[in-house]
This record gives structure tokens, sequence and C-alpha cells, in this order.
């Protein structure tokens, strides 16, 4: 029953909380790690800065990387490939892959709204997952490729799904995003000590179109998008993980703040592995959640919600998840269960 | 020509920018200190835990502080009061200096809405001086009491009231708030590192109906609130000093960015010592403004905007400013100056 | 085989990691938690402001508190108390409870350089716990009271006694504290962003006397001092949890810095639920230990030393210690299963 | 009386500084500005990404900018460069400018320990500049270089020539270093946030060797270290500017820590534009100098003492100074002013 699992892009932040996320993982075994050419046939300890606040797992620490080609990975026996490549060399490599037969779960952001690629949260879209028929057929692949999305807009999509039997019409929203979301080295200190940045390139467009399309539709294998009107304000302040989003939402029916503290809390998971068994906690406390305090609840894959008002315009409320866990690395690897739940693998 | 002024509160965070803002004022002279009881009597540099990155003024160093009352101030000659107390000890205090005929120009929450306040922002309506009259019938009052805003509601204002001729319907606003805005003790380090806080008591309920108490009408000394909705999401981050915003603007008018930009930058200013040439400064960068980058433009009185972008429902854009500055000693002193400008001095 | 534990002052940070800690202990089960008059009687939950990154233990959670006193423990049985009480409480009731027969575990800095208190790491100096029958014979009493030293302290002492071998003369430290160890709001924001403090009151005496205690002896209850001479500087910095220290050693034996890795990595360790298997990591790295990546080794149990020269005047290194875990609850628990093992409790 | 200077690497983070410093400067007037080939003949205000907290000079933000090379500064009449090029660059050029006649005064790593280049202090050693004559005769060098130490090194020692008259033996010092040391993009946000690094590569050799220079004699054109033997420990804390020393100092005549405040207070300034009336403020209160708070004394060219303490072994207590100002940019600037002044320019 184990399930075979390959890291492409294995010694970055997101390869690096694979390594960690997968340690204990009751099906999947990592049995190959990739990495740039400058990286290959180092033993992964060398290869890494290993920067995860646990050790790296003995038997992952003296495996050799491969480097990310097709090729290096023809001697090893593989049933599912999770990809934290950057963008510019996912676009090339991972559809080689899939032509080549492997199934990839991406964290990877080329793509992401292309009609034929799923793009996927379990407790939200699982359905969409049939878009990879549609791929196949187009692109002629024997493997197939799904994406999870940014991990700004993981963090709010669940709470607009619960919410979307109220009859989603608006949505303003601004994030306070963790530095790890730009990758090791992608903030300085100079940029955010004693400092907030109201920019993140790129990201304000992916909450605004993701949303529409993991909210949206899949019907014969025909994608059509949710006609939400979404607008983000992205911004990066001093934290290390986790993304604080504060959500304005406008409603065609009108709830009661009680009936959507009702719809958020039982929003309904799903029985996965990675999974938690309520996908959203919703905090009573106006202070939660916090990046700090609340980031690692169930393991760092749950939702937290909490804030929620009554304004002249709708619902407010607040939204946190640990951007590298149920917004990256997690994410993809519920992806995958999910992939092999449904006999994708 | 000189102005006698006197500080209430002037140990605290706020009062002690108050001494350094007025160290080379033309006109202000302080003429008295006041404190707490237990500061009473000790000279300013013993009963202050001087914190501001200036060093205390020679002459203000030695100078007794007094007690916050009547009688204390009954000996020294002063035009003009600044207050920065507790809103608690000013819901007391300041009704009976304004009784005995002292005119205050005061930073405390207290009365912000109470319909014979002028709540001012000079660049924005410097006409609701007239409801000083509406105040002195009522009250039977020698002398007036004016208000400054909320730091978080001067941070946006300005900006709303440049849009205003757009027609503004609708605005939603998300803060990235200081730690100084809560004072030198109030956010803890065990709060703020690593970490945001989703809710300062309060304030989204300032912002909300502050907003529409300044962009509001006085006519024959009554007020009108402006019709527009606000509503807010209030965050702490680990900034020191400079609230940055995200505001949704929806216009009626429906403007183009390009519009907005040519209407914030061109937003007049006013003629009093500590007033910038231009109230706001708006960047052509998308990653500007920025709270330690940017909170000094204009010696911490102006107000920088960036971020300008149309979206589906409106105008989205970033506005910063200078929270203990133009968000709080700075605003009481403009609105003192105004005071002596119109003659109310 | 279980024994029934009281927290004193349990609802501090300190309180808060005792219980976080207990949660799993295999022989130590919470009977009785105290704190102050105004949370007698409340649930744990709505007496403690839960700050610890893991929830509450459910059956803690609901457990109702007692006020801090010998009348309002009567009626449950104990076997052990660890106190975390402000020392001044600490200071009276402390001795009441070991008069009435109570074996007290306390973090408080009270009576730490007494003669007949123990005072104890248990790796390194196990044997002092003999110092308890001079201190029944000399107080009358048929408790015990034994502490553990100061978090600075516990953070350096288990490395100098692994070179105690060579020859202790002198010793130079300077530490870099966490915020944590000043309580949950013993620093504000604003004096540690983009900051450090050069001043800890105290702190560095607690060090330069409680370090020769630890590596002294007691012979036929009598303690004598080890006349190694200390000097410490301390400085708090923007860290959450871990305290990091520059040690300068000079050493008669002037051991090479191999000789001094390995003394420190093969220092012993004691066979309790809670000690690390090895007391001391030592890292190659230069740049480690770092607080954030290793203060969670060995469960923040395991003290970790790295950046090993040798210099003029001896060898220089540093340490690092989680400081509410292995410098504070952490401490008092493994002193509590000392007193067990030792056959005390 | 102008004296016109050149910048080489003048977009880089002290290149700023220099711009910023020398933009009110009496006698310095800037001439030209380097950098490397990819910013050659861009105008300043695009080859720089201005991250100083004060707008670019207008005259300044035009000016275009050259390559760091003899041939493109040939067309320019300059009396004076400085410089704060990577020490690779400046190992190739700095000599070739000196070759070309230029006089240089350089904050660059390369070379400080030379035994023909003056490493100066100005008021701790002006009278190495007599260096110049042996530096010309060695290298046939018609113009002359001259380094300032590292920031780390300035710091520290001030107060050690002020000490040495009570006979300097030997020297620990522990250093919390602030970020901006290490240039803009040197420490990332996730190294350093919720982190100390207790390691800086190369850091504590500077001081160790550097501080023999500075503290050393000239004679006749030849110099000789001194030899207090110094022992550092380097970290990086979370601060943006204003590096804080922590030293322990092993003094001959044993002086109170009475004589030592008042050595330390009393040492003696130069007479130069940049210099502070009196080098060395000293702190009564035991919590200062903090960073944030005293960094900018004296226009971040004060040095700040306090914490002074007798100890076991001699003296201890804390210095502080503006890392990137009395550190670097305005530490070259201060030579220049003594050059200009001895009539080297």
């Amino acid at each position: 029953m184990s399930v075979r699992v390959g890291i492409l892009g294995a010694t970055g932040a997101v390869g690096q909380r694979f390594v960690q996320l997968l340690e204990d993982h009751p099906t999947f075994d990592i049995a190959a790690l990739t990495a740039s050419p400058a990286s290959a046939d180092k033993r992964y300890r060398n290869a890494a800065k290993w920067r995860v606040n646990t050790p790296i797992p003995d038997d992952i620490a003296t495996m050799r990387v491969r480097e990310t080609s097709v090729e290096a990975l023809e001697d090893v026996d593989l049933d599912l490939l999770f990809s934290s490549l950057p963008s510019s060399v996912a676009a090339d490599i991972e559809p080689e892959l899939c032509e080549a037969g492997y199934v990839v779960s991406s964290n990877s952001s080329n793509e992401r709204m292309a009609e034929d690629i799923p793009l996927t949260i379990p407790e939200v879209n699982a359905d969409h997952l049939d878009l990879i028929e549609t791929q196949r057929e187009e692109r002629g692949w024997d493997g197939a490729l799904v994406k999870n999305p940014n991990c700004s807009t993981i963090t709010m999509v669940p709470t607009l799904a619960a919410l979307d039997r109220f009859g989603l019409s608006r949505v303003h929203v601004a994030t306070l995003q963790a530095v790890s979301g730009a990758g090791y080295s992608g903030v300085t200190s100079m940029e955010i000590l004693d400092n907030a940045l109201p920019h993140i390139g790129g990201e304000e467009e992916k909450m605004e179109t993701e949303s529409r399309k993991l909210l949206g539709d899949v019907d014969d294998g025909e994608l059509s998008l949710h006609d939400v009107e979404v607008s983000a304000s992205c911004n990066r302040v001093a934290t290390l993980d986790g993304h604080l989003e504060n959500v304005f939402a406008e409603l065609e029916e009108n709830p009661s703040a009680e009936a959507v503290h009702e719809a958020l809390g039982s929003f309904e998971g799903i029985d996965l592995p990675s999974a938690p068994d309520h996908p959203i906690h919703v905090f009573e406390e106006p202070d939660r959640p916090q990046p700090r305090l609340d980031r690692m609840r169930g393991k760092g894959m749950q939702i937290s919600a909490g804030g929620l008002r009554e304004t002249a315009a709708g619902i407010q409320y607040n939204c946190l998840a640990h951007n590298t866990i149920r917004g990256a690395a997690g994410a993809s690897i519920l992806n995958g269960e999910l992939l092999a739940n449904e006999g994708w693998v």
C-alpha cells in the first residue's frame, strides 16, 4: 500500500517542508529527491542548507540528490511526484514529466489558470480532478498535472466556499503575509525590520483569479469560473510563518454573523491522512487568530477564522493559515493523497 | 505674537511628542506642563521617562510639572492648551477647563463624536470650527474644545476628502498599525514579535464613525454626517511608527486610476506653520509608501499614498501617515495653529 | 508509581509551561493548580490567558484554581509542589509549605544562594541534595525546598562543569537573552523593536554568584563555593525564546579547542525522564547554535554549544538553551524527577 | 576652499550614506559618482535603489554615474576620493588610482593591516598619517591611500584609547551588531526574525588585529602594534543600525569605575567639521546606550558608553556607535577632513 514519491526541487524552502512533512506519512515514502545540476549527486544533507526546526531524517540526509530531468529519474520506481520547482523551471520540466507518464502534484505557479489543469483544494473542489481526462485528451499525456493555489489564496478560499451558500457576490481582502512565503532569501532584513511592504508582485492578481477558478464548476470536463468579484491588497509583514487575512464579503442573502459563524465552523472536511477533522476553526475571541499562536493548529493544516462582524456592506472576518504547510507543501501533499484516493496514482 | 501653551499629560508618549514638536515652533511657547499627581512638582526630566530620539530641550528639562487641574494652572498665563490625557481623565477635566475659559486642542478620544465639538483636520474641514459657537451656547463655556481624530482615521480621511468629488459611496479599509499607537507599554514584545494582532479595541468603530463626521457638513452651527459607508478592519504589526492602510473605495463616478492620482496629488494644503505644502504625496512605485522609509515625509506631517489600481469594484490604494506626529501630537498642534489663525486664541 | 504534583503560580508564563510540559509526563500527574486570590475558584481556562502554542489539556482547562496557601491545599493529596511564584510571594509561602511538610521544587529566585538550600542542575550537582538534611535540621522543616538557578545561569553552567577538569579560573560571559525571560509583559514592544537592551536588573549578579554555588562542593552538609571568577554582561534582544551566550573561559591547563570540544560533547547525562541523552550538543558549524533553530533540541532540554575558538586568553565558545524550558519550568521538573528518584518524594 | 570629491561605489548602502552625509558638507562637493559597469552612464536616481530615509539631493539625483576606473574619471577635476567598493574590487582599483595620483579615503577592508597604509580614527591616531610618506616611497605612488577600520572596531577603539593611560593589557568584547553592517541584502529576514546569529565571517579577527594597529605607534614612518590582547565574539541581532558592544577590559593600574568614567567622558575631540565635540558620551543610566535611542547622538558620529562596573577581573562597560555613519561613511569622511586639514589634499 506504499506510494513511492519523488520531490522535485527538494533543497529549497518548500522542498525542505515536503521532506519534513513526509517523514511520518502513513503511505507516502520518499524514493527520489531532485535539485538543480549544481546539487546533483551530492548527499541531501550537503546539497540542502537545512533550515527547518526539526532535524533532517537520517535516511533522507544521506540520499543522493538527482538532477531534475526525465532521464535522471528513469532508474527509480515512482508513483507520484511533488513539485516545488521555480515556476520558470517547472514550465519546461513538468509537461515533459507528464508526457513521460508521471503524475505530478505541483506547488509551482505556472499553468494554474489553464482550463485543463485542476487547481485543487480537496475540501473545496475535489471534483475538479475530472479535468485530468480533458488534459490527457488535449495534451496527449499519460501522466497528469494537478496544481494547488497560491498560499494567500488557500488561506481565504475555504472560508469563501463555506459562505457560498449565502450567494457570494463581492470580496475585498487585505493580507498580512509572512516572509517565508517569499522563500528563504526573498525578503531582506533591511526591508522588513520596523517596516511593512504594501506590495507583493503578482500576488493580488493570483488571489483575484485563482479564487474564481477554485469556486467555479467543472461539468463534462469543462471549467466555468465563479462570478464573484475579488479585490485583493497584499502586504508583507515581519512574521515568519502564517498569512493573516482581513476579508470583507458581500453576500446576497445578507446572513447574520451567527449564521456565518455556523457555516464556517461546520464546513465539511475530507477523509485524507493530512486533512484536519474540521477544515476551519472559528475563534470567539476577537483578537484571534494570530499568526504565531494559531498557525500550527491541525499540524499546520487547519485554517482559523475569527473577528466576525456584520458591517454596513456585509460580513467581515479574519482568516489565517500556515503558508508553507497548508499553503504550499502540505497543500501539494493533500492533493497527492486525493489523487491516490481517487485512483489516479 | 507669541502664544503661550500648556501641555496636559506631558509625560506620556504623546506628551513627549508635543514637547519635541514644539521645541522650534515659530509662535507657540511651552509655558506649563501637567501630569498626574504623582509627578506634580517634579522637574520634567525626572517626571518623564524620555524616550523620544532627540534630547529633551534644556529649558523644558528643568521645568516643574504641575498637577492636571484648573487650580494648578491658575498662576500662569496660558493662551492655549494641548491635551493628551487618558480619555477617562480628559472626560472630567477638559470640560472644567473650558468652563474656566481655556481653549483646548485635544487628542483624547472622549467626546469626538459629540454634535457640538469640532473634530477637525485643517485641510479637510476647517469650517467645522463654527461648532464652537454652538458649543458655547449649549454648554455655557467661555473657552472651547476642539478634537482631532484617531490616528488611523487621520491617515485615511484626507485621501477620502480628495476623492469625494467623485462621489464617495462605500469604503473598505484594512490597517497595519504601528505599536506606538498603543502608548509606550501598550503592546508587549511577546505579543508582537513574529506576530500580528487582528484586533485593536474600539479602533474599527472610531474609523467608521469619525470619517463620516470629518467628511460631513456644518451649516448654521448644525452638523450633518457624510453618508459614506465605511467598514474597517484594524491590525497591529511590528512597526514602531507609521500606520499603513489599504483602502478600497467605491466611487459613484467610477474615475480612472489616473484621475484619482491627480485628485490625490493636487489636494490643497493650508497655510499653517506645521502644515506640509502638499498634504498628500503620491508615489508611482507600487511598493511605496512604506512605514520606515516614508513616515517622516514633511517632518511627519505629510500623508503618502501609492499602489493605485482600478478593481472590479472601484479604486484601491494604500496610504500612510506618522501616527504619533500627523496622527496625534502634530494633529493637535495643527488644530491649535488653525484656532490661532482664525482668532479663537 | 504516579506522583501527584501541584503547580504554584500556575497561570503565569512559566506556570503555563509547567502545565504544557507535564501533559504527557510518565509519572507526574497534576492534582492542584494555584494562583493569586483573584483567580481562586475560577476554572483554569478562565483564570489563565493561555499563550503557549499547544492547546490547554482538556482535563486541566476545567480544573478549579486554588488560592496559593497552605489552607487551600489541605484537602488534596500532593507528593510534590512546583513553584513559579513571584519571588516576593514565594519568600513567604514557600517556607510555610515546607514547614507543613511539602517538598517544593522552585523556580523562584529568592533564597537561591542560602547555604542550606540546594541549588541544583541534576547533571551538574545532584549531590547538593544532601543539603536537605542540613535544611531540615536548621529550619525544623518536614518538607524540603530545592531551587533551580536563573535561566541565564543554567545555559552556561553545564558547559563550565564540563570544562572544570581543565581548571576553571576566570570566565567572562555576554548574554543575548530572549524576551520571554522577563515574563509575558516584562519587555514592551517599544523597548525591543529595532533595539537591544544592555541591562537586565540583577541578572549579572545572579550569573556571577549562582555559578560558583552550582560548581561548588557539598561535604558533610556544608557548602563551599567554587573559586572561579565570573564576570557577566547581560543583554536583552528581540528573540522570543532561547538565551544565547558568548563565553570566554580561562583554563589553567590551557587545553586545545579539540580537547574542549571533546569535553563538552562527552559531558555525562543523567537517567531521568525529562533529561536529554546528552546534556550538551556541540555544533561544528561556526554559525550555530542559533536561538530559533536550536532552542527545541532535546524537547527544549538540551544545551547547544558551538563557535569554539582558541584565543590569546583561553577558550571562547557560544552556548544556548531554551530559557523557559531548560531554564525554568523544565529545570524545576528535572529537579522534581531527581527528588523522586532519590527518594525525597 | 571647496574640495571636489568623488564617491567610488556610490550606489550601494554605504555609498548612499556618503551622498546623504555630504549633502550639507561645508567644504566637500560631490563631483563624481562611480559604480559597476552595469550602472555606468545611468542617472544616479536610476542606478541606485535609494533606501536612505531622506530624499536624494536633487543635483545628485540627475548626475551621471561613471564606471569605476582611472579612465572614466580622467575628464573631471577631483581632489579626494571616497571608496566604499567591495574589497575584491578595491584591491585592484585603489592602487591604480593612487598610482594615478589620487588621494583615497577608503572604507573597504582590503589592505587595512598593511604596514604602510594608515588605518586611522582621527581622535585616536591622526599621527599615523605619517605612513603616507613610507607608502609613497615603497609603492612609488603620487597619491595616497588611507583606510578606516571596520565598524565593530571603531565602536570600541576610542574607548580603549581613552583607557590606555591605565595600562591596557587584555580585552574581551562581545558585539550585538546591526543588520545594515552586512549591506542591504546581507542578512535575510528568515535569518534574523526571532533569532540572533553568533557568527560574522572574519569580523572577530578584524577587531582583534585592527585594534592593535589603531592603538599602536608610528615612529619614523615605522608602525608598531600595541601589545593588548583582544578576544572578540561577534553576533548579529535584529537592529537596523547601531552596534552595541560589551567590553571587559583588564587594566594594569586597576582604576576605579569613577576614574574610568572620567577618562572616557574627557577623551579629547578633534576640530574637524564632522567630528563631535566630545567623541564619547558616558551615560549614568545602567540601561543606556541603546541602539535605537542613542545611535544618532552627534549626528551619528558620537560614541556612547555606559553600564560601567568594576568586576573581579577589571572593568566592564558597554559602548555603541552608528555603524554606517561613525562606522563607515562618516569614518571615511572624517579621515578625508583630516587629510584636507593636514595638507594632503
